[in-house]
């Protein structure tokens, strides 16, 4: 199906883009003490298990390292090299590097085809003639980007990213949505195989970075922020190949003409037809989203929901009041989610303990003042669970509701309240139906940080809305559907 | 154009409506030691300023107000009446209480025609049944309804309500999400004239207090929760009157078929058909909201931006970020609002300043590095509010970057910030201009909630995400559009 040329998944050239990952030795150049030695932080902070050589003739010694005037007197071999001085340097070191057979420059410099002028391009390009006239095998990230991330080998481009390695792996055109990916990520304990900002992409194509990731075994989970596509039908091709086995969730800057024109003055990026990413989405199970926050709900949804996609469309609503319930059901509707009735068994059995005045027990349930009986509470998302009509659950917790019993004197309520909830809800996910928590931000914000930590402490996926919530259990959902799909095609 | 008996705003029954926000006198009827005096306590707690009835025969007295065993003892007239009481023992007070001749009635209680039951439907006709056999012309608002919320009098019905008066009214079908509403305007500022929750509406319409609200002069801006319409044509001629004068954001529960059905087993509402509803929002120049937090943004943009709604389409954007630059267009553009070009002389005196790499110096505004640069910043912000071309600004604040000098050993640094930009914004509001912020979550979310009091207090609406920032400015801008088409038509 593919000339040798184009062959996906390339297991030698696979392999060393995995050596890019996990350099023996990285060089800095150009760090500086004007900014705290950032660059070198970065490596130090993360324990980056190779050897680090600040190169920068100003200084002899920083954080321990010891520096070097110029690379080729580091008196090993080096693997990556991570560039940081200005533009109009940036070809010398690159020389400098392609001597010293650098395997990987990461460029962090901007001042390239970025910002459209004729003297950025006419750098830019220097490079790959440099690069080719040379006729070395040197690979180029960027320039204009922030290079990778890599908890298992200690890479990084920002000092406060987790250590923790994760199934997740993001390639972002923009370096700052790397940076805020990285941040957020953390907090949501979703950890990361892999973060590549690429920039520019003078050298080395977003479509080779999606390739490895599809390769890399400790990616399971595939996030894409990019302007532009260059080359659309290799683009689609390894999509295509990867996502019967990874899911891709695909945010992509420049939908709109104004859009567009703003990713040109970012990266220089040609947006690509509207035609062209319909055709993209349509055609390969890429999961399309349209905020930076959508991805980051998307990729939470899929991290702890990573082994019990949903069966199918239904979901079990619940919540602690009426007006509450038919807005969820509508948002869950529009979004091509079922609302499904419960078995005469399941209303029975709801029936039993939940008799409070203002309660449904039908889904959507709606608990009223049953939300503060344990034992109800308990009965109700159980049978949720156990429900065979539901494929998954989507409970919103309103914690002012919860925090006003304490405020009332029944002291240690909210404890209660999480201790059962939790352990129920993972008891669901382990019988294999996905559970989504949306935790609206009505009252106790202070709280509200700490009492959210806990469900990502449990790996229960929890969110700002319910429409985030709905929104990332439709992308999981639709994913299963694509899955039953691309394995009939089979 | 209307017949007498369907007159608008007929001045002697909104001046009794006014009335009933503002009683001499209440009497709670049903209030037990058991739910901690919860009934009396919205009173109490928000210094109610008439007289206050306890009404049981099991007590004598508690927190400090001496209780009656029936209404007819109270030695005092009684405007308002707030029943807790079951729902077999409604029709006995109501009696009294239209031997008392009292004004309101508010019922708390539920188990009448939203259960869906026969036995509960006859319980509300029953009441109705009475108020017209009796010729009383006492009113009745529920039941099944959490009632009234009126700062100015101390009226509520949770204690720990706001006592601040503000300029939205909000009515609600739902009492969960009347409660969610003044718990989360409290938070953001977004002070009341009044709150109703109306419940099963047997007697007194969301119509008449749509009506009412468009009378009261405390209330400027009005939100409404409704899961069905009974009177389509009267409730689309209102408010055709009201939104010349008021905007109007209306949150429909029920949309979807499933939805409707959950409404439906709610409040017993039928839902109306979609092409009903279409025409009302086409016809009237109600704002449509499709969840909660909409529907609470949307407020606040409008609670903040009062005084300057936007002159027409064209937003600035700032931000940190290029790739962040590329996506807030993409939104803005999705959601009908212009990105235009900054006039030539904005872009050099932009660029006299602003001369980072990375950074854009058009609109979208894309400060990178220089969002450090307190001088670049604040040219930044003025070029922004100055431009002919621009009617608002949405800027997008990543604390992230605020913090990090900080913790590299720049004391102050988020101080200096927040002080210069809230000056600026203020500046710019002043001169007519909104001015909304987008401050998404990415990491110190302790300090995020702090960060986002500084803006609340300074009263720039703040949004946790750019979607909603653009969703509520759209929502600013069609309604500042509508109001000269309405003129126009005048």
């Amino acid at each position: 199906m593919f000339s040798d040329a184009e062959k996906l998944f390339d297991i030698d050239r696979m392999k060393r883009f995995d050596e890019f990952f996990h350099p023996k030795s990285v060089a800095v150049i150009g760090t500086t003490a004007r900014n705290d030695w950032f660059w070198l932080k970065n490596l130090v902070s993360m324990d980056f298990n190779g050897k680090i050589f600040p190169i920068n003739p100003k200084y002899t010694s920083a954080l321990g390292l010891t520096f070097y005037d110029k690379i080729a007197n580091v008196p090993f071999d080096i693997d990556n090299a991570i560039v940081a001085v200005p533009a109009k340097h940036v070809h010398d070191v690159l020389k400098e590097c392609i001597l010293k057979r650098v395997k990987l420059v990461t460029i962090f410099s901007s001042g390239f085809s970025e910002t459209a002028t004729q003297e950025g391009k006419e750098l830019e390009q220097d490079l790959m003639t440099l690069k080719e006239s040379t006729k070395s095998d040197i690979r180029i990230l960027g320039p204009n980007c922030v290079g990778i991330y890599c908890p298992e080998s200690g890479l990084s481009f920002r000092p406060e990213f987790a250590r923790n390695q994760g199934r997740v792996g993001f390639i972002s055109q923009s370096g700052g949505l790397a940076i805020n990916m990285g941040l957020r990520g953390k907090t949501l304990r979703i950890f990361f195989s892999k973060i590549i900002s690429f920039g520019n992409a003078a050298d080395i194509k977003p479509v080779e970075l999606l390739e490895y990731l599809g390769y890399d075994k400790k990616t399971r989970i595939i996030g894409i922020y990019l302007e532009g596509i260059k080359d659309g039908p290799k683009f689609m091709r390894v999509l295509r190949e990867i996502t019967p086995k990874k899911p891709v969730i695909l945010l992509r800057g420049g939908q709109t003409d104004v859009g567009a024109r703003a990713a040109a003055s970012h990266t220089g990026s040609i947006a690509g037809s509207n035609d062209l990413w319909r055709s993209l989405f349509n055609q390969t199970g890429a999961i399309p989203v349209n905020s930076f926050e959508e991805l980051v709900e998307t990729l939470l949804a899929f991290n702890f929901n990573y082994h019990h996609l949903p069966k199918g469309n239904n979901v079990g609503l619940l919540s602690v009041s009426g007006g509450v319930s038919v807005i969820n059901t509508d948002i869950c509707n529009k979004l091509g989610l079922n609302i499904p009735k419960l078995t005469p068994e399941s209303v029975s059995r709801l029936q039993e303990v939940i008799q409070d005045v203002g309660t449904s027990v039908q889904n959507p349930l709606d608990l009223a003042a049953s939300f503060f009986n344990i034992h109800a509470l308990k009965v109700a998302i159980e049978t949720l669970g156990n429900d065979p009509n539901i494929h998954s659950i989507i409970m919103e917790i309103a914690n002012h509701y919860i925090y006003t019993p304490e405020q009332h004197g029944v002291e240690g309520y909210a404890n209660l309240f999480y201790e059962t909830v939790l352990q129920l809800l993972r008891r669901i996910r382990r019988s294999g139906r996905p559970v989504l928590v949306a935790f609206p931000p009505i009252a106790f914000e202070a709280r509200r940080i700490w009492d959210r930590k806990l469900f990502i402490d449990a790996k229960i996926p929890i969110f700002s809305s319910i429409t985030a919530a709905a929104q990332a259990l439709a992308h999981l959902t639709d994913y299963s559907n694509y899955l039953k799909t691309a394995k009939k095609n089979d």
